[in-house]
């Protein structure tokens, strides 16, 4: 039997949850699992004129949709604009290889995840959430340097010490690996073919840039 | 007489800056700093839409063009339709009272200089430059928590491991007071007629918010 008191702290274990939803098998596997622990869970989804933006934020919010939660998309056009990266319409053609190869550092965007994260917190604290969620993972950071365990811990520090209410972030893949990443997923019963991630933004995944190729 | 290896040294010693450029005293007298240091400068300005953005960025324009330095402004409209706070259009009234006072919380625009730094950043590694400084001081974080000292730290090591180049951010009002920029800035002959500070966008300062109050 449930008494009363349990019932009220299992209400105060939930935590009111921004993901940062790009689209892609990560944070479509952060929202299932964070719906699947009872969490109050609104979605983020920013448009910074990547090449794969028109089809990966359609991918966002059909999963936002399926997973009944709000989806919020920012734009962001100067980073288009202003930003070096070839994974941005204003840069270079995307290298083809492995994820984790020294020649994916031309599609960095720099310090996206600083920005989106930024953004996220602050939305959070106006509209009264607690916590900032982001799908990052273990085989991200030996390319993208706002990927890294120290820039995560750093940059949680800063929204807590920034924020009236100390917002944290959470980033439960941090040390897994992708393919740990889809097991969770295949638990949650996560339908992969609701995600997007080619770099090459065409309808049907390319099969040979770094994340086609990691896919 | 200078020898040919002291001039490589002073070259060296010149940083290149993005200077987060509101038109305000505090980030006209950094300006007036970094330059009167010999440092290559380009300025950053944010339109959040504040209840002042019209007047105060032209007062950024103009001290842009007065120190012959670049000017970008970044628009970011989602902050006035998304957040919560009475310094954007979107909110209530300015209070009035000291810049210090209780009261004064609601003029916070949440995260607003994790945001800033965040964007900033990631322009500075996508041109090639060094460093990223700003103008808050010891005045600002009795009430803004994303001025306080801690908030930097935090904000300036993630910045440091989440970019190839370990971009810095550079405060150097972040234990003086307002009155001790202004010695600095008299100083360095910041006209601070070309500066503009009133909450309340007004053409002439009301001289009863609490910017105007601490001018």
């Amino acid at each position: 039997m449930v008494s009363r008191s349990t019932v009220v702290v299992e209400r105060e274990k939930m935590r009111t949850v921004i993901i940062i939803l790009s689209g892609g098998m990560d944070s479509a596997t952060l929202l299932a699992k964070m719906r699947h622990e009872g969490n109050a869970v609104r979605t983020l989804t920013f448009d910074y004129g990547s090449k794969h933006n028109k089809v990966e934020i359609e991918y966002a919010k059909k999963l936002a949709h399926y997973y009944q939660v709000p989806n919020q998309i920012i734009e962001l056009p100067f980073i288009n604009e202003l930003f070096k990266s070839d994974f941005l319409k204003s840069g270079g053609e995307i290298p083809e290889g492995h994820y984790t190869d020294e020649n994916q550092r031309s599609t960095v965007v720099p310090f996206r995840n600083g920005i989106m994260l930024s953004i996220a917190v602050g939305y959070a604290e106006s509209i009264g959430f607690e916590t900032v969620a982001i799908g990052n993972h273990a085989n991200d950071f030996s390319v993208y340097p706002d990927c890294r365990p120290t820039f995560i811990r750093w940059m949680s520090q800063a929204a807590v010490q920034g924020t009236y209410a100390g917002i944290s972030i959470y980033s439960p893949f941090l040390h897994i690996t992708k393919s740990h990443i889809v097991k969770i997923g295949d638990r949650l019963g996560v339908l992969y073919e609701k995600t997007y991630s080619c770099y090459k933004g065409e309808e049907v995944h390319c099969g040979s840039c770094s994340t086609c190729v990691e896919r």
